[in-house]
Protein backbone atom coordinates (compact mmCIF):
# COMPACT_ATOMS: atom_id res chain seq x y z
CA UNK A 1 0.00 0.00 0.00
CA UNK A 2 2.05 2.51 -1.42
CA UNK A 3 0.99 6.33 -0.67
CA UNK A 4 3.73 8.05 -2.46
CA UNK A 5 2.92 7.83 -6.34
CA UNK A 6 -0.62 9.29 -5.56
CA UNK A 7 -1.04 12.33 -7.35
CA UNK A 8 -4.63 13.11 -7.94
CA UNK A 9 -8.03 12.11 -5.50
CA UNK A 10 -10.94 11.77 -7.82
CA UNK A 11 -14.20 11.35 -6.39
CA UNK A 12 -17.71 9.30 -6.96
CA UNK A 13 -20.30 12.11 -5.55
CA UNK A 14 -23.98 10.95 -5.22
CA UNK A 15 -23.43 9.42 -1.80
CA UNK A 16 -19.77 10.05 -1.16
CA UNK A 17 -19.70 13.37 -1.12
CA UNK A 18 -23.05 14.92 -1.30
CA UNK A 19 -26.26 13.27 0.37
CA UNK A 20 -28.18 13.26 -2.28
CA UNK A 21 -31.48 11.48 -0.65
CA UNK A 22 -31.99 13.84 2.46
CA UNK A 23 -31.73 16.65 -0.69
CA UNK A 24 -34.20 15.21 -2.86
CA UNK A 25 -36.87 14.88 0.29
CA UNK A 26 -36.79 17.75 1.14
CA UNK A 27 -37.27 19.21 -2.51
CA UNK A 28 -39.54 16.90 -3.28
CA UNK A 29 -41.85 17.70 0.12
CA UNK A 30 -41.35 21.38 -0.93
CA UNK A 31 -43.03 20.69 -4.66
CA UNK A 32 -45.77 18.64 -2.37
CA UNK A 33 -46.56 21.29 -0.71
CA UNK A 34 -46.50 23.77 -3.08
CA UNK A 35 -49.16 21.42 -4.85
CA UNK A 36 -50.92 20.24 -1.95
CA UNK A 37 -49.46 16.78 -2.53
CA UNK A 38 -48.76 14.18 0.20
CA UNK A 39 -46.29 11.33 0.32
CA UNK A 40 -43.33 9.77 2.09
CA UNK A 41 -40.44 11.33 0.18
CA UNK A 42 -37.57 9.59 1.63
CA UNK A 43 -39.26 6.83 -1.24
CA UNK A 44 -40.04 9.55 -3.65
CA UNK A 45 -35.89 10.30 -3.73
CA UNK A 46 -35.46 6.41 -3.76
CA UNK A 47 -37.91 5.65 -6.21
CA UNK A 48 -35.99 7.96 -8.25
CA UNK A 49 -32.75 6.92 -7.48
CA UNK A 50 -33.98 3.91 -8.84
CA UNK A 51 -34.68 5.16 -12.29
CA UNK A 52 -31.12 6.63 -12.32
CA UNK A 53 -29.20 3.34 -11.56
CA UNK A 54 -31.37 1.86 -14.60
CA UNK A 55 -30.84 4.14 -17.12
CA UNK A 56 -26.75 3.75 -16.47
CA UNK A 57 -26.90 0.53 -16.92
CA UNK A 58 -29.37 0.31 -19.71
CA UNK A 59 -26.62 3.01 -21.24
CA UNK A 60 -23.62 0.72 -20.70
CA UNK A 61 -25.74 -2.40 -21.95
CA UNK A 62 -26.40 -0.75 -25.28
CA UNK A 63 -29.92 -1.22 -24.81
CA UNK A 64 -30.07 2.60 -25.01
CA UNK A 65 -28.37 5.60 -26.61
CA UNK A 66 -26.23 7.61 -24.83
CA UNK A 67 -27.84 9.87 -22.72
CA UNK A 68 -26.42 12.58 -20.18
CA UNK A 69 -27.67 12.01 -16.35
CA UNK A 70 -29.66 15.14 -16.42
CA UNK A 71 -31.97 13.56 -19.01
CA UNK A 72 -32.04 9.67 -16.85
CA UNK A 73 -33.63 11.51 -14.49
CA UNK A 74 -35.98 13.62 -16.54
CA UNK A 75 -37.48 10.33 -17.87
CA UNK A 76 -38.02 9.29 -14.53
CA UNK A 77 -39.17 12.24 -12.86
CA UNK A 78 -41.86 12.08 -15.50
CA UNK A 79 -42.99 8.46 -14.36
CA UNK A 80 -43.01 9.19 -10.86
CA UNK A 81 -44.85 12.28 -10.67
CA UNK A 82 -47.35 10.47 -12.64
CA UNK A 83 -46.86 7.58 -9.95
CA UNK A 84 -47.18 10.35 -7.38
CA UNK A 85 -50.08 12.04 -7.98
CA UNK A 86 -48.49 15.06 -9.65
CA UNK A 87 -50.65 14.55 -12.84
CA UNK A 88 -53.67 15.63 -11.32
CA UNK A 89 -51.87 18.93 -11.15
CA UNK A 90 -50.95 22.20 -13.68
CA UNK A 91 -47.21 21.54 -13.68
CA UNK A 92 -45.84 23.36 -16.51
CA UNK A 93 -42.76 22.40 -18.48
CA UNK A 94 -40.75 24.99 -16.95
CA UNK A 95 -41.71 23.93 -13.86
CA UNK A 96 -40.55 20.38 -14.33
CA UNK A 97 -37.10 21.29 -16.06
CA UNK A 98 -36.47 23.37 -12.58
CA UNK A 99 -37.88 20.33 -10.28
CA UNK A 100 -35.64 18.14 -12.22
CA UNK A 101 -32.34 20.09 -11.53
CA UNK A 102 -33.22 19.16 -7.95
CA UNK A 103 -30.08 17.34 -8.50
CA UNK A 104 -27.73 19.67 -9.13
CA UNK A 105 -29.25 21.44 -5.62
CA UNK A 106 -27.57 18.67 -3.53
CA UNK A 107 -25.83 19.03 0.48
CA UNK A 108 -22.64 17.96 1.00
CA UNK A 109 -22.08 15.70 3.69
CA UNK A 110 -20.75 17.59 7.36
CA UNK A 111 -17.28 17.44 6.29
CA UNK A 112 -17.03 17.65 2.48
CA UNK A 113 -16.35 20.82 2.24
CA UNK A 114 -13.90 21.43 4.36
CA UNK A 115 -12.11 17.77 4.10
CA UNK A 116 -11.91 18.59 0.51
CA UNK A 117 -10.07 21.75 0.80
CA UNK A 118 -7.77 19.78 2.99
CA UNK A 119 -7.08 17.23 0.33
CA UNK A 120 -6.34 19.82 -1.95
CA UNK A 121 -4.03 21.23 -0.21
CA UNK A 122 -2.01 17.96 -1.40
CA UNK A 123 -3.20 16.30 -4.34
CA UNK A 124 -5.11 17.58 -7.36
CA UNK A 125 -9.14 16.53 -6.61
CA UNK A 126 -11.80 16.27 -9.28
CA UNK A 127 -15.06 14.75 -9.52
CA UNK A 128 -15.19 11.50 -11.09
CA UNK A 129 -19.37 11.01 -11.03
CA UNK A 130 -21.71 9.82 -13.68
CA UNK A 131 -23.52 12.91 -13.30
CA UNK A 132 -22.83 15.50 -15.98
CA UNK A 133 -20.77 18.82 -16.01
CA UNK A 134 -23.44 20.69 -15.93
CA UNK A 135 -25.30 19.32 -12.85
CA UNK A 136 -21.72 18.99 -11.24
CA UNK A 137 -20.68 22.49 -12.02
CA UNK A 138 -24.14 23.74 -10.62
CA UNK A 139 -23.48 21.30 -7.64
CA UNK A 140 -20.34 22.51 -6.73
CA UNK A 141 -21.27 25.84 -7.07
CA UNK A 142 -24.53 25.35 -4.63
CA UNK A 143 -22.42 22.67 -2.43
CA UNK A 144 -19.03 25.11 -1.68
CA UNK A 145 -17.43 22.11 -3.22
CA UNK A 146 -13.96 23.56 -4.44
CA UNK A 147 -12.45 20.71 -7.16
CA UNK A 148 -9.48 21.87 -9.32
CA UNK A 149 -11.24 20.03 -12.08
CA UNK A 150 -14.92 18.77 -12.90
CA UNK A 151 -14.70 15.32 -14.42
CA UNK A 152 -17.87 13.33 -15.32
CA UNK A 153 -18.35 9.78 -16.95
CA UNK A 154 -19.83 12.24 -19.94
CA UNK A 155 -16.31 12.91 -21.00
CA UNK A 156 -15.85 9.04 -21.45
CA UNK A 157 -19.18 8.00 -23.42
CA UNK A 158 -19.54 5.28 -20.65
CA UNK A 159 -20.84 5.25 -17.35
CA UNK A 160 -19.05 3.71 -14.40
CA UNK A 161 -18.27 0.87 -13.37
CA UNK A 162 -16.80 0.47 -17.11
CA UNK A 163 -13.57 0.65 -17.20
CA UNK A 164 -12.96 3.03 -19.72
CA UNK A 165 -14.14 6.04 -17.36
CA UNK A 166 -11.58 5.68 -15.04
CA UNK A 167 -8.85 4.86 -17.63
CA UNK A 168 -9.87 8.17 -19.81
CA UNK A 169 -10.18 10.05 -16.51
CA UNK A 170 -6.56 9.24 -15.99
CA UNK A 171 -5.72 10.34 -19.27
CA UNK A 172 -7.50 13.81 -19.44
CA UNK A 173 -5.23 14.47 -16.12
CA UNK A 174 -2.26 13.17 -17.99
CA UNK A 175 -1.49 10.62 -15.32
CA UNK A 176 -0.61 7.22 -14.97
CA UNK A 177 -3.41 5.10 -13.95
CA UNK A 178 -1.95 3.94 -10.37
CA UNK A 179 -1.15 7.53 -9.54
CA UNK A 180 -4.88 8.25 -9.73
CA UNK A 181 -7.40 7.18 -6.41
CA UNK A 182 -10.72 6.86 -6.47
CA UNK A 183 -12.62 8.16 -3.48
CA UNK A 184 -15.98 6.39 -3.09
CA UNK A 185 -18.45 4.90 -0.40
CA UNK A 186 -19.81 2.39 -2.80
CA UNK A 187 -17.68 -0.94 -3.01
CA UNK A 188 -18.87 -1.43 -6.36
CA UNK A 189 -17.61 1.60 -7.94
CA UNK A 190 -13.92 1.00 -5.99
CA UNK A 191 -13.95 -2.70 -7.66
CA UNK A 192 -14.42 -0.95 -11.18
CA UNK A 193 -11.61 1.64 -10.26
CA UNK A 194 -9.10 -0.83 -8.84
CA UNK A 195 -9.96 -3.44 -12.18
CA UNK A 196 -8.76 -0.10 -14.70
CA UNK A 197 -5.33 0.15 -12.59
CA UNK A 198 -6.41 3.13 -10.21
CA UNK A 199 -6.20 2.82 -6.43
CA UNK A 200 -9.36 2.53 -4.32
CA UNK A 201 -10.16 4.83 -1.33
CA UNK A 202 -13.10 3.34 0.99
CA UNK A 203 -14.76 6.23 2.83
CA UNK A 204 -18.11 5.13 4.16
CA UNK A 205 -21.58 6.91 4.38
CA UNK A 206 -23.57 5.07 6.41
CA UNK A 207 -26.79 7.38 6.40
CA UNK A 208 -27.03 7.65 2.45
CA UNK A 209 -29.87 5.41 2.75
CA UNK A 210 -31.40 6.80 5.78
CA UNK A 211 -31.41 3.89 8.62
CA UNK A 212 -31.19 0.95 5.91
CA UNK A 213 -27.79 0.92 4.64
CA UNK A 214 -26.11 -2.32 5.20
CA UNK A 215 -23.36 -2.65 2.73
CA UNK A 216 -20.44 -1.20 1.84
CA UNK A 217 -19.13 -0.43 5.41
CA UNK A 218 -16.26 -2.45 4.94
CA UNK A 219 -13.45 -2.28 2.57
CA UNK A 220 -12.56 -5.10 0.03
CA UNK A 221 -8.65 -6.44 0.77
CA UNK A 222 -7.17 -4.94 -1.83
CA UNK A 223 -8.57 -1.21 -1.13
CA UNK A 224 -5.78 1.07 -0.71
CA UNK A 225 -7.42 3.26 2.30
CA UNK A 226 -10.06 2.95 4.22
CA UNK A 227 -11.80 6.37 6.11
CA UNK A 228 -14.71 7.06 7.83
CA UNK A 229 -15.21 10.39 6.09
CA UNK A 230 -12.91 12.77 4.54
CA UNK A 231 -11.07 14.90 7.32
CA UNK A 232 -10.18 10.76 8.59
CA UNK A 233 -8.70 10.61 5.16
CA UNK A 234 -6.88 13.75 5.04
CA UNK A 235 -5.36 12.40 8.11
CA UNK A 236 -4.11 9.58 6.78
CA UNK A 237 -2.70 10.95 3.80
CA UNK A 238 -0.91 13.36 5.93
CA UNK A 239 -2.96 16.59 4.63
CA UNK A 240 -2.43 19.60 7.49
CA UNK B 1 -26.26 44.45 -25.36
CA UNK B 2 -28.19 42.31 -23.35
CA UNK B 3 -26.39 41.46 -19.62
CA UNK B 4 -29.47 39.28 -18.29
CA UNK B 5 -29.08 36.11 -19.90
CA UNK B 6 -25.77 35.77 -19.25
CA UNK B 7 -24.91 32.97 -16.99
CA UNK B 8 -21.54 31.52 -17.58
CA UNK B 9 -18.28 33.68 -18.46
CA UNK B 10 -16.01 31.39 -20.40
CA UNK B 11 -12.24 32.19 -21.00
CA UNK B 12 -8.88 31.98 -23.32
CA UNK B 13 -6.31 31.26 -21.17
CA UNK B 14 -3.31 32.00 -22.69
CA UNK B 15 -2.41 36.00 -23.02
CA UNK B 16 -5.83 35.80 -21.33
CA UNK B 17 -5.67 35.39 -17.94
CA UNK B 18 -2.04 33.92 -17.72
CA UNK B 19 1.28 35.59 -19.04
CA UNK B 20 2.40 32.58 -21.02
CA UNK B 21 5.75 34.86 -22.41
CA UNK B 22 7.20 36.51 -19.56
CA UNK B 23 6.35 32.70 -17.24
CA UNK B 24 8.21 30.57 -20.50
CA UNK B 25 10.89 33.13 -20.86
CA UNK B 26 11.60 33.05 -16.96
CA UNK B 27 12.12 29.16 -16.78
CA UNK B 28 13.55 29.28 -20.36
CA UNK B 29 16.07 31.75 -18.90
CA UNK B 30 16.20 29.04 -15.82
CA UNK B 31 17.31 26.27 -17.62
CA UNK B 32 19.72 28.15 -20.31
CA UNK B 33 22.05 29.12 -16.86
CA UNK B 34 21.51 25.43 -15.53
CA UNK B 35 23.32 24.43 -18.67
CA UNK B 36 25.15 27.33 -20.25
CA UNK B 37 23.33 28.26 -22.57
CA UNK B 38 23.09 32.18 -23.61
CA UNK B 39 20.18 33.32 -25.71
CA UNK B 40 17.10 35.77 -26.11
CA UNK B 41 14.69 34.19 -23.60
CA UNK B 42 11.75 35.90 -24.81
CA UNK B 43 12.46 35.34 -28.54
CA UNK B 44 12.74 31.69 -27.25
CA UNK B 45 9.32 31.74 -25.89
CA UNK B 46 8.12 33.31 -28.98
CA UNK B 47 9.37 30.32 -31.08
CA UNK B 48 7.82 28.12 -28.96
CA UNK B 49 4.44 29.76 -28.80
CA UNK B 50 4.66 30.13 -32.75
CA UNK B 51 4.62 26.18 -33.04
CA UNK B 52 1.65 25.66 -31.10
CA UNK B 53 0.17 28.17 -33.15
CA UNK B 54 0.97 25.86 -36.40
CA UNK B 55 -0.15 22.87 -34.22
CA UNK B 56 -3.63 23.63 -33.87
CA UNK B 57 -4.42 24.81 -37.31
CA UNK B 58 -2.94 22.02 -38.77
CA UNK B 59 -5.29 19.46 -36.46
CA UNK B 60 -8.71 22.19 -37.39
CA UNK B 61 -7.17 22.07 -41.15
CA UNK B 62 -6.89 17.94 -41.10
CA UNK B 63 -3.18 18.03 -41.81
CA UNK B 64 -2.40 16.70 -39.01
CA UNK B 65 -3.95 14.03 -36.57
CA UNK B 66 -5.83 14.88 -33.24
CA UNK B 67 -2.46 15.52 -30.51
CA UNK B 68 -3.21 17.25 -27.19
CA UNK B 69 -1.65 20.61 -26.51
CA UNK B 70 1.02 18.96 -24.62
CA UNK B 71 1.81 16.39 -27.28
CA UNK B 72 2.14 20.24 -29.99
CA UNK B 73 4.04 21.74 -27.25
CA UNK B 74 6.63 18.80 -27.20
CA UNK B 75 6.75 18.41 -30.91
CA UNK B 76 7.72 22.27 -31.10
CA UNK B 77 9.95 22.01 -28.00
CA UNK B 78 12.40 19.33 -29.67
CA UNK B 79 12.97 21.20 -32.90
CA UNK B 80 13.98 24.85 -30.77
CA UNK B 81 15.84 23.16 -27.98
CA UNK B 82 17.96 22.35 -31.15
CA UNK B 83 18.06 25.78 -32.87
CA UNK B 84 19.09 27.28 -29.61
CA UNK B 85 21.89 25.08 -28.60
CA UNK B 86 20.76 22.46 -26.35
CA UNK B 87 21.20 19.56 -28.16
CA UNK B 88 25.34 19.87 -27.27
CA UNK B 89 24.05 19.61 -23.56
CA UNK B 90 23.23 16.04 -22.34
CA UNK B 91 18.93 16.93 -21.27
CA UNK B 92 17.67 13.45 -20.87
CA UNK B 93 14.24 12.59 -21.46
CA UNK B 94 12.72 13.00 -17.95
CA UNK B 95 14.40 17.04 -18.29
CA UNK B 96 12.47 17.37 -21.42
CA UNK B 97 9.04 16.28 -20.01
CA UNK B 98 9.61 18.45 -17.24
CA UNK B 99 10.48 21.35 -18.86
CA UNK B 100 7.50 20.70 -21.29
CA UNK B 101 5.28 21.71 -18.66
CA UNK B 102 6.37 24.92 -18.06
CA UNK B 103 3.27 25.46 -19.96
CA UNK B 104 1.37 24.41 -17.10
CA UNK B 105 2.91 26.77 -14.98
CA UNK B 106 1.94 30.17 -15.87
CA UNK B 107 1.71 33.27 -13.99
CA UNK B 108 -1.47 34.56 -14.00
CA UNK B 109 -1.80 38.44 -14.74
CA UNK B 110 -2.00 40.83 -11.27
CA UNK B 111 -5.83 40.92 -11.55
CA UNK B 112 -6.68 37.36 -12.47
CA UNK B 113 -6.92 35.86 -9.30
CA UNK B 114 -9.21 38.41 -7.48
CA UNK B 115 -10.81 39.27 -10.94
CA UNK B 116 -12.05 35.85 -11.58
CA UNK B 117 -13.47 35.71 -8.29
CA UNK B 118 -15.78 38.71 -8.57
CA UNK B 119 -17.04 37.54 -11.49
CA UNK B 120 -17.34 33.87 -9.61
CA UNK B 121 -19.79 35.61 -7.33
CA UNK B 122 -22.10 35.77 -10.09
CA UNK B 123 -21.37 33.95 -12.71
CA UNK B 124 -20.30 30.17 -13.29
CA UNK B 125 -16.30 30.56 -14.56
CA UNK B 126 -14.56 28.16 -16.54
CA UNK B 127 -11.57 27.89 -19.19
CA UNK B 128 -11.71 27.26 -22.52
CA UNK B 129 -8.74 27.02 -23.54
CA UNK B 130 -7.12 25.26 -26.44
CA UNK B 131 -4.66 23.51 -23.72
CA UNK B 132 -5.75 20.26 -22.80
CA UNK B 133 -7.27 19.92 -19.31
CA UNK B 134 -4.07 18.40 -16.89
CA UNK B 135 -2.46 21.52 -18.73
CA UNK B 136 -5.09 24.07 -17.25
CA UNK B 137 -5.63 21.87 -13.94
CA UNK B 138 -2.40 21.94 -13.40
CA UNK B 139 -2.00 25.70 -13.99
CA UNK B 140 -5.04 26.22 -12.22
CA UNK B 141 -3.32 24.90 -8.99
CA UNK B 142 0.03 26.86 -9.84
CA UNK B 143 -1.63 30.65 -10.69
CA UNK B 144 -4.50 30.35 -8.19
CA UNK B 145 -7.34 30.65 -11.01
CA UNK B 146 -10.44 28.88 -8.92
CA UNK B 147 -12.87 28.00 -11.94
CA UNK B 148 -16.13 26.42 -11.51
CA UNK B 149 -14.68 24.07 -14.25
CA UNK B 150 -12.21 23.29 -16.13
CA UNK B 151 -13.50 22.89 -19.85
CA UNK B 152 -10.80 22.74 -22.69
CA UNK B 153 -10.82 22.14 -26.22
CA UNK B 154 -9.57 18.85 -26.02
CA UNK B 155 -13.30 17.81 -25.02
CA UNK B 156 -14.37 18.88 -28.55
CA UNK B 157 -12.34 17.07 -30.45
CA UNK B 158 -11.28 20.80 -32.47
CA UNK B 159 -9.89 23.63 -31.48
CA UNK B 160 -10.22 27.21 -31.58
CA UNK B 161 -12.09 29.06 -33.71
CA UNK B 162 -13.73 26.15 -34.74
CA UNK B 163 -17.62 26.86 -34.03
CA UNK B 164 -17.72 23.40 -32.38
CA UNK B 165 -15.75 24.42 -29.44
CA UNK B 166 -17.98 26.87 -28.78
CA UNK B 167 -21.19 25.29 -28.62
CA UNK B 168 -20.12 21.75 -27.55
CA UNK B 169 -18.91 23.83 -24.20
CA UNK B 170 -22.36 25.61 -23.70
CA UNK B 171 -24.02 22.29 -24.26
CA UNK B 172 -21.46 20.38 -21.71
CA UNK B 173 -22.78 23.48 -19.27
CA UNK B 174 -26.23 23.11 -19.80
CA UNK B 175 -26.57 26.23 -21.42
CA UNK B 176 -27.86 27.60 -24.43
CA UNK B 177 -25.41 29.12 -26.66
CA UNK B 178 -26.20 33.27 -25.75
CA UNK B 179 -26.26 32.62 -22.14
CA UNK B 180 -22.20 32.12 -22.64
CA UNK B 181 -20.24 34.76 -22.63
CA UNK B 182 -16.50 34.29 -24.50
CA UNK B 183 -14.09 36.98 -22.37
CA UNK B 184 -10.60 36.72 -24.46
CA UNK B 185 -8.12 39.04 -25.25
CA UNK B 186 -8.40 38.38 -29.18
CA UNK B 187 -10.41 39.22 -31.56
CA UNK B 188 -10.00 36.34 -33.71
CA UNK B 189 -11.34 34.12 -30.90
CA UNK B 190 -14.44 36.59 -29.97
CA UNK B 191 -15.22 36.45 -33.81
CA UNK B 192 -15.37 32.60 -33.30
CA UNK B 193 -17.13 32.53 -30.34
CA UNK B 194 -20.14 35.46 -31.98
CA UNK B 195 -20.22 33.30 -34.72
CA UNK B 196 -21.23 30.32 -32.70
CA UNK B 197 -23.77 32.04 -31.42
CA UNK B 198 -21.94 33.17 -27.67
CA UNK B 199 -21.56 36.51 -26.31
CA UNK B 200 -17.96 38.21 -26.52
CA UNK B 201 -15.99 40.30 -23.82
CA UNK B 202 -12.58 41.82 -25.11
CA UNK B 203 -10.13 42.39 -22.10
CA UNK B 204 -7.24 44.11 -23.48
CA UNK B 205 -3.74 42.49 -22.68
CA UNK B 206 -1.14 45.40 -24.59
CA UNK B 207 1.55 43.79 -22.58
CA UNK B 208 1.00 39.79 -23.95
CA UNK B 209 4.01 40.45 -26.05
CA UNK B 210 5.87 42.38 -24.80
CA UNK B 211 6.40 45.82 -26.72
CA UNK B 212 5.31 44.41 -29.48
CA UNK B 213 1.80 43.99 -29.69
CA UNK B 214 -0.06 46.24 -31.38
CA UNK B 215 -3.69 44.15 -32.46
CA UNK B 216 -6.87 43.50 -30.64
CA UNK B 217 -6.85 46.45 -28.36
CA UNK B 218 -9.96 47.85 -29.50
CA UNK B 219 -13.20 45.62 -29.70
CA UNK B 220 -15.50 44.78 -32.83
CA UNK B 221 -18.53 46.89 -33.28
CA UNK B 222 -20.79 43.53 -32.36
CA UNK B 223 -18.81 42.72 -29.29
CA UNK B 224 -20.81 42.77 -26.19
CA UNK B 225 -18.17 44.04 -23.27
CA UNK B 226 -15.14 45.62 -23.43
CA UNK B 227 -12.66 46.06 -20.49
CA UNK B 228 -8.97 47.11 -19.82
CA UNK B 229 -8.78 43.83 -17.26
CA UNK B 230 -10.93 41.59 -15.17
CA UNK B 231 -11.63 44.02 -12.26
CA UNK B 232 -13.19 46.44 -14.84
CA UNK B 233 -15.43 43.56 -16.48
CA UNK B 234 -16.58 42.68 -12.89
CA UNK B 235 -17.94 46.27 -12.79
CA UNK B 236 -19.23 46.46 -15.61
CA UNK B 237 -21.23 43.06 -14.84
CA UNK B 238 -22.18 44.43 -11.32
CA UNK B 239 -20.16 41.88 -9.55
CA UNK B 240 -19.01 43.10 -6.00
Amino acid sequence: MSKTQIKALVFDVFGTVVDWRTSISRQAAELGAKHGVEADWNKFADDWRAGYVVGVAKVNSGDDEWKIVDQIHRERLDVILDEYGFSMIDMDEEEKVEFNKAWHRLDGWPDSTDGLLRLKSKYIIASLSNGNIALLTNMAKYANLHWDAVLSAELTGKYKTHPRVYTKTAELLGLKYDEVMLVAAHNGDLRGAINAGLKAALVTRPDEYGDTKQTDLEPEPDFDFFAKDFHDLADQLGCT
